[in-house]
């Protein structure tokens, strides 16, 4: 597994915060180092940035190389439980369990300050992952994010390929249904371009929008006019992301304050 | 030809100075526009900036196809004298003459207030267009330009096909040689990565540097530590650059004021 990491300068002793981006259907780490503009914004606030792959690759990696959307890729951040997928699609148990341990061994990350972000189908995995992990993530946000991946296109196939045929399986992938069931977070930031083509079929932000009215959760969701789903939208807010991001990183934690 | 422009928000009936970022060898419009950084930059400042191709393109345009520095992608911005590359290799002239009036016309460009810039080759190009045209940019400005073409191997290299072989007519494609020869700027601001890999061989700043100072010349060259030729370099650098231009471009004309 390949994965980016900014460092900003910073004193020799420090540990830094750490903020994971997941990238969308077809990107690798490198999309969003070089086109999504967020270190000045990481050397501002001091902030550590980690951009990892979206799905095992190598010859002996199965894979559908006619699809965009299922396979290299578009690993939609799950533990496959279906063959042939099961024995390397298992982009879940690396994000949520190895990632970090892996980030902190090799560089200056404070582990108990982090936070998650992500892009279409990586935003649908920074909820997902937050929705489940709510004690790991001190806040998550996302870019044009899948919420209800059961409900859309691209989730129903792969969800319908990786996972079990049963869609109670899949719930644990919805941001929407884990909030139906009772998982929450005190806040979250979507931004959400309006002139997205994907927005209608595939990201459905109202449901998202319902769902956390609905549970109490203080959802700022920003509908942004003329924005499309490219990474010149990325660019344009990630750095919002991460000032927001940073302003929940940087205080100490509320038993730690006085 | 091909040119990106990036026009930020605006009053209806505003005109905006305009910079021209010219692009290194391989490159197109977008390397910029998709790399560089610079979008935040122009919007505070209330900058266009146009990103023109770096070389005619077309089936019936010659071409050296297994050269990277030579043909398309590397038309150095002359008006080749040379065949077969005399017709179409007119990149002086598009830059000089035709672009601006182009993005005028199409664009809320105030004419009046243009500057330059450009990375490698296209800081040659910036430096020498900016020479030969003191009283039409406002400012000149380059991150790791090729200095002295006529010295180093891809100058040689490209100056030896596109123009006769009497090195004379070199000269006005030689930001070194210009400045020689009488051509002066009050300023320039220069960015180069002290790891780059092409700095001794092919950039060769010292050269820019001597000149300048035994011209008077005020040149703010500044050796960046650790930076390599990457676009990495140049979104680091170009809103500094931007922000720089803004200071020449802003201002009201000395003969204007009050």
């Amino acid at each position: 597994m390949t994965f980016a990491v900014f460092v900003p300068d910073h004193k020799p002793s420090a540990k830094l915060p750490v903020l994971t981006y997941l990238s969308g259907l077809t990107c690798t780490h490198a999309n969003v180092t070089e086109k999504g503009e967020y270190r000045a914004a990481c050397a501002e606030h001091g902030i550590i940035l980690v951009a990892p792959d979206t799905s095992p690759r190598g010859d002996d990696v199965p894979d559908a190389a006619d699809e965009y959307d299922f396979g290299k890729g578009a690993g939609f951040h799950v533990n496959a439980t279906r063959e042939p997928w099961a024995k390397h699609y298992r982009m879940r148990a690396y994000i949520e369990e190895e990632l970090s341990a892996l980030a902190a061994e090799h560089f200056p990350v404070d582990a108990t300050r982090q936070s998650i972000t992500g892009h279409s189908m990586g935003g649908h995995s920074a909820l997902t992952i937050g929705l489940r992990n709510p004690a790991r993530f001190r806040s998550v946000s996302a870019l044009a994010p899948i919420v209800a991946p059961s409900h859309v296109p691209w989730g129903e196939k792969a969800l319908g390929r990786y996972l079990d045929e049963d869609r109670a399986g899949w719930r644990e992938y919805d941001a929407v249904a884990l909030i139906e069931d009772g998982a929450r977070l005190p806040e979250l930031l979507i931004d959400q371009g309006s002139a997205d083509n994907f927005l209608e079929e595939q990201l459905q932000t109202h449901r998202l929008q319902k769902v956390c009215e609905e549970a109490g959760i203080d959802a700022k969701i920003r509908m942004q006019e003329g924005y499309d789903y490219s990474y010149f939208f990325i660019s344009t807010f990630l750095a919002d992301h991460i000032a927001w991001h940073a302003e929940r990183l940087h205080p100490p934690l509320p038993h730690r304050v006085r």
